[in-house]
């Protein structure tokens, strides 16, 4: 439940517009220069119609008959994304999970750099998670004011998730991307997203026939 | 984009069934018994009514003025989303995402347990990774179908993703997780479902003012 868009654009339509950076970004590494709606659309499993419509609250990007350059989409969704520049991530928790999103590579040249990796285990603290050196969480607000970081990922049980979102809140971050299996409460000048796997797989079992 | 659901119920509710679910376990684990719609809309930012409607499509599970019996609702909405069982679920690839989700302790008691784990990688094969030793991906389809596996989450790089989800497909897996940040295709009795950090830390940039 994200905040209104600051330009009156629906939530829904933002959250299709990193789809269709990372549909673009894809044909750019194929080398394409040119697409069109209807190429993207068959990727995304979303109608033309549907990405042109969203395209078009930006300005449109494209002219009839001629298709979008892929370049010229890519830097424009990157604006309007905010991703033209990085920003820096702090990552709180270094278990299993923490240290797969350390290690993730997914998150060069799209936006994003991990900045810091927390926890509040001493046995943790001081080891090294790929690049990064486990922090004591005692001196994450600290770290996080010092370097103005606005974004965290929570990879924390999920008893401890309200209580170190609220932290983090205080410290000055502004979006949590939420691993922790529960909701969190906010206030409305903070984003919250969630990845729960589980969500994803009962949202499929709902249409699986009964077979196992 | 999922299929229609077989009763018509619009996907975006059947997406949001999988959140009461959670919180209501949630407050069971706290030792309540009964809840309204005030407090799990309150708990998961959606008004009241929105739930309410949303429930109604299924018979409604409450008396007006007496709210939700909590385990009541629960299993029936474990029924609906048809994770009253077991599912058994194949993860395709050992990396570092694998790993952590074949450690995720947050499967149990929520209607799946982890079968088995693939890797194409020689090094890899036979090794433990938590409870599980990594198969040979040349073995995965003869081990779905002998299993009779249903649900498969993708954990392979991109460039790989489509390949082996066509070979999951074929081996009968009916519902995908896919982790790899790219879009996959496959046929229309077949759900997908995607994970991608990247897109969600972009779905909250755009809200955020620029002063990194």
């Amino acid at each position: 439940m994200s905040a209104k868009s600051p330009d009156n654009i629906p939530d829904i339509v933002i959250g299709r517009l990193p789809l269709y950076l990372r549909a673009l970004t894809r044909l750019r590494q194929e080398g394409k220069d040119v697409t069109s709606s209807h190429e993207l659309g068959k990727r995304l499993d979303i109608s033309s119609a549907q990405i042109r419509k969203d395209l078009s609250h930006f300005g449109g990007f494209g002219k009839q008959g001629t298709g979008y350059q892929i370049e010229y989409l890519i830097e424009k969704l990157q604006l309007v994304l905010q991703v033209n520049d990085e920003w820096s991530v702090a990552i709180i928790g270094a278990g299993n999970l923490g240290n797969a999103i350390a290690h993730y590579r997914g998150f060069q040249h799209r936006g994003f750099r991990i900045a810091c990796l927390f926890d509040a285990d001493s046995s943790k603290i001081g080891t090294k998670v790929g690049d990064f050196v486990v922090e004591d969480l005692q001196t994450m607000t600290g770290k996080i004011q010092a370097n103005s970081i606005k974004i965290a990922m929570l990879a924390v049980p999920a008893e401890y998730a309200q209580e170190v979102a609220d932290q983090l809140i205080e410290a000055g971050i502004r979006a949590i991307l939420n691993y922790a299996p529960i909701n969190i409460i906010v206030p409305d000048t903070v984003q919250v997203q969630y990845i729960d796997p589980v969500t994803h797989l009962q949202h499929m079992t709902y249409y699986l026939t009964q077979d196992k």
